[in-house]
């Protein structure tokens, strides 16, 4: 364990790869898992609460708090679109899991962030895998929370690259566009990493294998979540494995220096057909114009990734016993 | 001059690369210059129009028909985007020529498109230089336009790249937005050309000072409007030359081989802050849902670019006296 280990928030709508990506977060020693906060998106937020809860117990862990997030998009009214086609009507690959003991604590997700964050100014990276309603609402409730909070790294946009709702959108930014918006360009010191590099990062089905054969209880419990997962990536994308989506921006939490990036100002469309777009400006190029990305703050996206190492990382950890 | 050269109508708003692709044309035996049809764009349509009157006078070539198009978007009502401060408040350089003898012909723009197209079925190339207003009005008159029409070459659009209006959007596509979608998704046989081509093409500073030392007629003529744009790119872009923007969707239209396209899908962003945006869709990934590109014709879209011959073909042709 690290002397001192990066204090870390999962937002997360559990989600097979949230799955991964929080237990690959329990075996990580470079972090202390501070919260749980819970957001709508492969499952609807209520959902997404059990789900956090039930897998805390089952690593447990039920001395880390659940904090339930936002039902609905920042913006109110809008029709939520919830991925249970890719994870399973349950989250958790349709396995009838028993309903968890625990419950979550009273604050909101947004309440709990900017708690942390004030409690523990510049120290407190949220690593958001969902839509990015509950950063937002916190970036609303408290001004200071840009400054306080230490890094945001985010599982959302693609850049250059098609989308995975349509060919413009990313899922979790298709999720909440307005909040998207609103982090992106909120001043905070903020990682984004799109589907172009987690569709860089693939578990084949022999590494799946590896896993189930693996003693590790992570490992055993994954084995059986994963069927669907599966399933619904060797029929819609013909890859013979799946995208480490979660657990990819959760290293990048853990050790930037497994990707590289650009720096630049980004914006999400929030209408029309290309609602939930990302578009990146690098503020080299100079137009006759003052632009919707002019005098708006930088963040950092990531363009490549040593996939080898996270696929590495993440079966090293989930197989320890 | 080639035995059945191809029949070309030039949609234009002059425009400094304009003039030069409107001269590149009439010096190419490979086609036979029908008639330009003018747009707002570099300068409203009314200058557009003047000033493809006063460059076929120049040629002595007044025996092509002009055709004024539209002076309005086509939902009407949208603020104009002038890009006088790229070619002159003239769109020549500020040259104050003066007034062309000549009128354009009685009919639109769109109608002269229509008719033409009409009475030489799949024979006659409509090359794009400006925002699609007139082409898409061409569509909506008569719905055999795109039948009948051969090929649509059209300078817009910014793929996978940032545009030159904002980060988004390119400024043809950005000049009419509800335009290019309907040409994009009209099924006619389309070729598009944007800057994520047009920009590897440079006409260098060297380049520009062999055309004025040639005895070329046009050569002569573009050696005194040609300051304006490149003063613009050696402030804007920090390029020693300009970007051959209309010259190089010309010559696709001339020897298509010259450039590689990728074939799909393209939408155009309508509203809100990326409004004027392209995006490609290959139809290779699959969506759980209907997308607003799904069932949609298919468009080429140009991906790389022999810059070399495109400059080396300019310039021989210019400089012929």
């Amino acid at each position: 364990m690290a002397a001192h280990p990066k204090k870390i928030i999962i937002d997360t709508d559990p989600g097979v790869d949230d799955a991964m990506a929080i237990y690959l977060a329990l075996r990580s020693p470079e972090v202390e898992v501070i919260g749980l906060t819970t957001i709508y998106g492969n499952v609807y937020t209520t959902l997404a609460t059990r789900n956090a809860l039930h897998l805390l117990e089952v690593a447990g862990r039920t001395d880390i708090p659940v904090a339930e997030g936002s039902h609905v998009t920042i913006t109110k009214g809008t029709k939520l679109r919830i991925a249970d086609f890719v994870h399973g009507v349950d989250g958790l690959g349709n396995q009838n899991f028993p309903p968890p003991k625990g419950k979550p604590i009273e604050q909101s997700a947004a309440a709990f962030l900017v708690e942390q964050a004030n409690l523990h100014p510049g120290k407190v990276t949220v690593v958001a895998l969902g839509p990015l309603t509950n950063i937002a609402l916190a970036i609303q409730l408290d001004p200071a929370f840009v400054k306080n909070i230490g890094q945001i790294v985010l599982l959302g946009g693609a850049f250059s690259v098609n989308g995975n709702v349509n060919p413009a959108a990313e899922a979790n930014i298709f999720g909440d566009p307005d909040a998207a918006d609103i982090v992106f360009t909120s001043g905070a010191d903020v990682i984004a990493v799109g589907i172009n590099v987690t569709h860089q990062v693939v578990l084949t089905d022999a590494d799946r294998d590896k896993l189930v054969q693996s003693n590790g209880k992570f490992a055993q419990y994954l084995a059986k979540i994963l069927d669907v997962y599966f399933s619904y990536h060797h029929e819609v994308y013909n890859t013979r494995g799946v995208y480490l989506h979660d657990p990819t921006a959760f290293l990048a939490a853990v050790d930037p220096s497994l990707m590289t990036y650009i720096e630049g100002v980004v914006r999400v469309q929030t209408t029309g057909i290309t609602r939930g777009l990302t578009i990146f400006y690098n503020k080299q190029k100079r137009f006759a114009e003052e632009t919707e990305w002019s005098d708006k703050p930088t963040v950092k996206v990531a363009v490549t990734v040593d996939a080898p190492t996270v696929v590495k990382l993440l079966m090293e950890r989930l197989m320890e016993s």
